[in-house]
């Protein structure tokens, strides 16, 4: 049994600083980092592929929306070459930082409204693949596991790409397996000793319960983690012990995919 | 005797169209694209990028300062880390597009102020070549012909990249070999008579008069011209004329540089 | 009777010039000035509120979504606290301009994608209005006429502010009496001949013809015309002489709302 | 003897958190509310006003660069006319916030690198004064005190203004009686004793000590604190006991100017 443990890096912003970056690395194997649309900033963007690769792990983009005031949670009818567009920039302009340190951007997650409304709009899953398979046919695409979620990644599948299903442990599910919004009541789970276990039970039974306590079906490849506060942190290092000890293998994306 | 005719193109943003990027597009060999700071967006990149392809026109990068309300054109105290973080941003995103598209970013020409600034400040030079040989050791950098000017070339020979001398026939010169500020009056030359047979007197004879009569030397391999109105592509066109008609090349860069 | 033309004007960015406000200045009587946020900038607002004092023309803010690459014609999922807020920053950065020339910011129409919506969503509808009303009472609310439209203008009498019901002379309705989307065919309408006499019917009996032929009732107080292009100022031209030979009186709304 | 205690706040935007703003406004007497050119957004700055009228705290605007990523801390190259237009831009947007709640904008303090660049540029506290005054003669402008400074409070009161000669307890100043750079060591004090010390100094004997040891003369109606970290808020308090004790009555500028 392997699992990736991916979270969004680089979120900071000229004098704004936002997650601790420099904690929860040690505990993650995938950086997604932002590509200064809906956070992240140049300089951010060229320490945070720094860090990641000081500390192994693997580098990824994490395109949004171009919404900085909305940290890119807020839905925007884009036309598809828009979104083609947005996730062809960020990804390149991450590229070069990558590039410039020597390591390789290895994924691609899009971030907040932009990988939500694709897990509901095929079309708009199709233009997001199709941007990042046109920049480089190896990078891997996350998107969301579970039944409704998986439409985007078959999607990503069919392109070609490699796809890791990704879970998120202190998310709510609704019953069709998808994510509860964040603007509902209990959308985020919040006690560590429930959400490491439901990392444990995404990693090793392949499965999730939602809101209505149906058992959701899936095979997760990589979970997604926090960074946010202190709390968040003890989070990421009780999730990646609880795996540990279990006989789960936390490795990054690109060495089992 | 050979030479490239650059020009700014892909400098339209959103609802706003700046530039007669078709039309002027037929007579020049390189294209700056403008990558998203001081001018151009997603959309405009991709296109800018296809219709360079289309025309056999050579692809650059045109970073410039995040400043879209100034169109990059004025002075700011930016860091190097800063400068060397914009640059880096900014062509990686355009070597996405360019990538998807089966071409190559072949030259970076800093925009504006950033060009104009780097003239003057050598620190500010050695921080944009060494953002540039980060990313990709065999771009060209685009810098200015003249004696003044050539400081910030050889810093870019010196990191070991290929350097295009760059002269601007519509331009007036100061004695040094610098360009004249555009809020001066006279700073931009209009005579199409004039223009063309400066741009000549630079691409066969290796010099170009100052302001005040001064013969500066030089030798360049790179003439920039505009193509932001009806009449500023005529002249383009006129240029290109009046040098083939003398017997000098006009190729991209990548093909004798 | 009586008549204003609205006009869209100050939607010029940084280097960007976009409408021919010089030109379509002279033929109508209320100027919706951009704000910064889907088009114009500080100094482009400064100079239109300047050019509607020179003529006469009656100075209204033009708010929009925060989205300038999509010129504020994208939908966007704000929150409205968030609405209220966007309405409240953009009527006052307007206001210090009129305040600064001795002239008074009369009315408030919001832009593409805010106002849409707002035909669509009686909260965004109270949201708006509520700002308006927050800021200055006596300001004039210019809304959609036509059966659908005006929930919109109802929501703002109800809290006390005059309001302008709004016609689109160029426009395509639908038959429940609201525009068809920009992205559908035929949607505007460009012969001049058609849109004038759309204008007078509209003016002086009161209503509209739909896409299927239904006729709508309304009675509009304010016309909305452009002055995009060359064409366009034409036909606003032709619009308000077409009028003022009806016996139409066209005058700015603060005089007759 | 009076004093008012003025701390830049509403600097947080969208996600991003800067400044324990409901912390320290229980200290201070004046806020200068950043108006989202450097920082602050719309949502912002309505909480700022209404946090500043719940504590009786005198509200300010606080105008900067539009340089987000810089924080406004960067010198630009901007021209007057623009400099004006983005004082007056920001200064109506927060007073149309205050407006909806019913209080009043007191003064304005341009923030960070147009402050600094206004005390060297006699042409740019020009056109800062003039849009000022543009918008309302009765606000305060808040200009650094000290020999060198005072140019640009004098080029205030000549225009009509009421000036607040403003001093900062815990910046060195050089002996020409400007900040000195925070690029350079040792250009913010940190030592609570010492900068409580420095502000009863200022407050009371009306000077300051420089860098050199030159005892430098003036007397400042207002001193700059700051609330960005628990420490920082603790020395705001320490200030404001030991003006207190010291029989210094703080209290907001439109009170006793």
């Amino acid at each position: 049994m392997k699992i990736d443990m991916n979270c969004d890096m680089g979120e900071s912003f000229g004098a704004y600083k936002l997650g601790l970056d420099e904690e929860v690395i040690q505990f993650i194997t995938s950086a997604n980092i932002a590509c200064g649309y809906h956070a992240g900033d140049p300089l951010v963007m060229g320490r945070t592929v720094s860090l990641a690769k000081e500390h192994g792990v693997s580098v990824g983009a994490h395109p949004g929306f171009p919404d900085l005031i909305g940290f890119g949670r807020r839905n925007m009818d884009a036309t598809l070459p828009e979104i083609k567009a947005y996730i062809t920039y960020q990804v390149g302009a991450l590229q070069a930082f990558a590039k410039a340190q020597g390591v390789k951007v290895e994924h691609v997650k899009p971030h907040g409204a932009l990988y939500l409304m694709a897990v509901e709009n095929e079309k708009m899953s199709e233009a997001i693949v199709e941007a990042i398979a046109s920049i480089d046919e190896s990078l891997i695409f996350v998107a969301l596991a579970g039944a409704k979620g998986e439409k985007m990644a078959k999607i990503g599948e069919k392109i070609g790409l490699r796809v890791a299903y990704e879970a998120f442990p202190d998310r709510a599910y609704t019953p069709e397996g998808t994510l509860v919004s964040r603007r509902q009541p209990g959308a985020v789970i919040k006690d560590p000793a429930v959400v490491a276990s439901r990392a444990l039970m995404m990693a090793k039974e392949g499965k999730v319960l939602a809101v209505d306590g149906t058992e959701i079906p899936f095979r997760p490849e990589t979970l997604c983690v926090h960074g946010d506060t202190p709390g968040a942190v003890n989070l990421v290092k009780e999730i990646r012990e609880t795996l540990l000890q279990a006989g789960v293998e936390v490795i990054p994306l690109p060495k089992f995919l």
